[in-house]
């Protein structure tokens, strides 16, 4: 067995994914641990990497977490999990808990910056920097890579709550964000088509009109991130787009929407190679993490090393 | 007068501002330029700067141009405007023919780049990163800082060309952008403004109704800016918001559409610190500019240290 691991939690709502993995990586030790309580999923979490942590091949771990979270390092709540609606979650100070129980350095962010950062580094969007990865299913969520890592400002990126065009007399669905209704995750998400048409998208046929309407929402988001954002590829996952014919649709619409605006060859003949699902699989949040447990064990190194330089 | 001087040019599509500055920054001597072919106004450009470099005090140049350009290092049109609209100006290389003539080193991007590196250095944005810097003046441009650099992908950003809901029965007006037509820039622009009503926005009174219209397609922009980029400042400069009410109309308005989704001090009751208006004035882009040269200047200091310190 390897002496060097890095280990990664994509800690989500239903479940939390843990892996251990050496470089490049490969995954040796995975599991699935359902979400429950904090304290009875955190304690199964443990028992996974204490055998790592004992022999003292574990290096660190990265771990994304579904949130609302605090990554503000200088904030007294940093590493909690904040207002999530979720029962037993409301501030749960998952980053403290776990780095007292494992004893190692642990990276944070939130779980769509896990899945965006594991398809950027080994996954759809590899080479590809600055990119974009989205995510459509019971929410919508989005993360954006630049330099390797995701970008946050003032809190995580939100981009799932912009407001797009909303037609109407195309679509007289009013929205169901309890923010802001008809934002796009209020139009396009898996709970809001739950909602507009009493049944959930994967009973729908692939000829249902409704996806005509949700192509165009979809675009429409994707038009906006293009222009503000100008990723190099853009990664789609989430439950919805398991209807893999929407990508087709949706890049019909994107490129409409631009009207060569931006004359880039990506943009004008190859969006098939642009808008693209991811490549990771279940394991793209977890991978991820993996490479955040890798960044900054890296980092310690490059100090440990700078600081033996001087002294 | 210092021997280390840097150069700035703000190359607009009316005027070019050249400035020699040192550090802190301070400006030693401004030009203005009207932009008329481009070998007039680039010999002009020259002139200006031929002195300092005779005199060997001049380190570099940073360029902030009008565009569309190209900022690909690896494209054979890479310092070029583009394909602009302007006379005289397609296909102009620029960066290439200002290179040649005054043989320094050069740093070049997009004039609202250069404005919003300008008031993130040393104006409205100054120790707070990332952050937005939007023009609304005859079009609309932005530009956002991270780390101190302005972010590009696959191109400039184009964030005037998003979509933001556009409430028919409000306003009627159908959009003038000629590739997008009620993208926010078709709504919203000076441009847009006087083709809507037949007047200029600056003749307009301040109680006019169309004030509303217009606050409200800024900050619907600016909320899926905020929720895009998660900026810790937003600069907002150009010929419209000369008309300074506007600024608490649009803090308002943005603050009723976030419907308190984040929960920070300065989106909830400090927004007037949050979207505020430019420090630096008409020198915002060249200061930036100069920003840029001093930049590139330190860097290919330290990658002379560093070669000496190999050899």
């Amino acid at each position: 067995m390897s002496n060097t691991l890095f280990g990664g939690i994509e800690a989500g709502g239903t479940k939390f994914i843990c892996a251990v993995a050496h470089q490049p990586p490969e995954l040796i030790n995975t599991t699935v641990i359902e979400t429950t309580t904090p304290q009875e999923t955190l304690a199964k979490v443990c028992d996974f990497f204490f055998p790592y942590v004992e022999e003292g091949s574990l290096q660190s771990i990265g771990l994304a977490s579904f949130g609302p979270i605090d990554i503000d390092v200088r904030s007294p709540t940093y590493g909690y999990i904040t207002s999530t609606p979720k029962p037993n979650w409301q501030n749960t100070n998952i980053l403290g808990l776990l780095k007292q129980s494992l004893g190692l350095p642990f990276a944070f962010h939130h779980d769509v910056s896990g899945s965006a950062i594991g398809e950027s580094r080994w996954g759809a969007a590899r080479g590809k920097d600055p990119s974009l990865y989205l995510t459509i299913g019971t929410g919508i969520g989005g993360g954006y890579i630049i330099n390797g890592k995701p970008l946050s400002g003032l809190t995580i990126l939100e981009m799932g709550h912009i407001h797009i065009p909303h037609q109407w007399e195309i679509d007289p669905f009013e929205g169901i964000c309890p923010y802001h209704r008809d934002c796009f995750e209020g139009l396009a998400s898996g709970y809001a088509i739950e909602h507009r048409l009493g049944q959930r998208g994967e009973t729908l046929p692939d000829d249902h009109p409704f996806w005509e309407i949700e192509a165009e929402h979809i675009a429409h988001a994707l038009v906006n991130y293009i222009f503000t954002l100008s990723p190099r590829k853009i990664v789609v996952g989430g439950g919805v787009m398991q209807r893999s014919f929407l990508f087709q649709m949706v890049r019909n619409k994107v490129r409409a929407l631009i009207n060569n605006y931006l004359q880039f060859d990506i943009l004008l003949g190859k969006m098939e190679e642009y808008i693209v699902p991811p490549q990771l699989g279940k394991y793209s949040g977890v991978l991820g993490a993996i490479a955040m447990a890798m960044d900054i064990s890296s980092t310690s190194s490059k100090i440990e090393a700078s600081q033996s330089f001087v002294s």
